[in-house]
């Protein structure tokens, strides 16, 4: 450490003769290290469409003891070891898709949106930043599809000021998820505590400006020409994932089919606090990941790590993803 | 497919009056496909370190019959479709990093060269434009270490008119490496063929300007500070790999202890047509990826898929990699 701290320090006392060619074997000035990282997007086409992968960031959090509740806690820090994380820390990428259908711009879920960035310190809310370092203009998207009414996949609809985030956009919604969520009488049965939270946050972001936008779409139904909806509830209780498909290729994007994969992939018997009915989730989980293993589908993560894009097979008492690799062309 | 045409010449012409604030439900103008993809870098700190892995692309190859020296092009087959690969084809990506240690900017192997942009259809050949990307400016690189003297690790040490593509750089090299392929009589007693193939091609490489630039060094040693050359000879007669380190972070940056990890870390017995000394090789791969399991220490894997930053772990017959999730900040 000394020896570069003194370098650094002759080093910048040589930072003007620097700019000059050096002879061999001379040091040039230091370049400053730079904190910044490369931008969270990446593309890849699905038939004629082009997939962009605009990732929201990750969010790191300590783990409540009932994070897996049918499951100590010690298991969850074991598994967390396996997979090289920290035991005790959560971490939790979040990646909205945009599709260009070449007729329609589709957001597909938004991330925790621009509130969040300051309070993760920069680590997510990012959505608007990276969509617009992907050259996507947010006035320019047509159509929003929402999963499900978590605040991970709804709160990036409102900007930092409560507008509209994408202004110019249908919000295309599960028709059963939005029932359930602005009935009165089922938020007055609904549990005190986290369930209350949820109900509260998807009123509070469905407001009057976005309850002037949004459209219900139904499962299994085409709801923009090439995205179809998809039954696939118990996470919350009107969940849809969507496939989106062009010529003959497909990608299942599964919302929160699963949450990350290294705990519930690989576990899918685990229920997470955030599953509204756990044995309802576990089941659509095994149904839709052995579908996904037959038929050798593609599954986009809302919460696999980015970019997220992974074929998925059977392994030990579950299913592990591998991830397809980056590909510098689309 | 002809309602999706059918939309897109409709909003062609619909296309002035999208510039206007649309009613809900509208379709805006179709934004235009891009064909583009994000610039191929992606940063990490190791202790006060900045490693910038600056992809160079990937290349697509048909898999020639003794592409595995000994092992059926069958078998080679499988573990290609096993890992969601081409069964025939052969997609190897290539990926320099750049270490910052705060005193010196350090490239770690070039790539094949700006001259193989063309010929890949700009797939290979990126590096030069994703430093760029990255904020990189390839004048200001001290020192380019070269882990052997094969094609895709020393091209890009040229540019495309064969200048000096880091004119301020020393170019560090294993000194055995160096001496094997610039021995006129080792170069006759290699077999005809690739073995001739690699020979010119390094002394092409290893021109005047080159020479002039040239440290070479031995295995065990801190080459610059924070960066130590290991011993991993087999793949090429003086192969090193090299640890960079600091603080109590370390990551092992491999070169071609394996190629690409879905053949030859899950099959560490497979001997690859350019491995020099195949049985070399193996005692190589087998040793190192013993200890980085041991360790659980980190690998930057020069033919890892993008970004190439991995834990590994014991598989099967062999070792799986395990990648670090992408963070969204450093």
């Amino acid at each position: 450490m000394t020896e570069l701290m003194s370098r650094r320090a002759a080093l910048v006392g040589a930072a003007a003769a620097s700019l000059l060619p050096l002879a061999s074997g001379t040091t040039q000035a230091a370049a400053p290290l730079t904190g910044r990282q490369a931008p969270g997007w990446y593309r890849y086409k699905v038939g004629s469409f082009e997939v962009t992968v605009v990732t929201d960031g990750i969010n790191r959090f300590k783990m409540a003891n009932d994070h897996v509740t049918n499951r100590p806690l010690a298991d969850v820090g074991a598994a967390q070891v396996a997979a090289y994380y920290d035991a005790a820390m959560m971490t939790t990428p979040y990646n909205p898709i945009v599709v260009n259908t070449g007729a329609r711009l589709v957001l597909i879920d938004t991330g925790g949106g621009e509130a969040t960035f300051l309070r993760s310190k920069g680590a997510a809310g990012q959505l608007n930043t990276n969509l617009a370092a992907a050259g996507i203009d947010r006035n320019t998207i047509d159509a929003v599809i929402i999963s499900h009414y978590h605040g991970d996949h709804i709160n990036g609809l409102l900007d930092a000021k409560s507008g509209l985030a994408f202004p110019n956009a249908e919000i295309l919604v599960p028709a059963a998820e939005h029932k359930f969520f602005m009935d009165d009488g089922e938020m007055s049965r609904a549990p005190a505590g986290r369930m209350q939270t949820v109900f509260k946050n998807a009123r509070r972001v469905m407001n009057a400006d976005v309850l002037k936008r949004i459209k219900t779409y139904d499962p299994g139904k085409e709801i923009v020409p090439g995205i179809t909806s998809v039954d696939t509830n118990g996470h919350s209780w009107g969940h849809n994932s969507h496939i989106v498909a062009s010529g003959k290729d497909k990608v299942f994007v599964q919302g929160d089919v699963t949450h990350v994969p290294h705990l519930f992939a690989r576990n899918p018997g685990w229920h997470a606090f955030y599953d509204q009915d756990g044995p309802k989730a576990e089941a659509t989980r095994r149904r839709i990941y052995d579908m996904l293993v037959a038929d050798r589908t593609m599954v986009q993560g809302f919460h696999y790590p980015f970019p997220g894009l992974a074929y998925v097979e059977k392994a030990g008492n579950g299913y592990r993803e591998i991830a397809l690799p980056w590909s510098p062309t689309i």
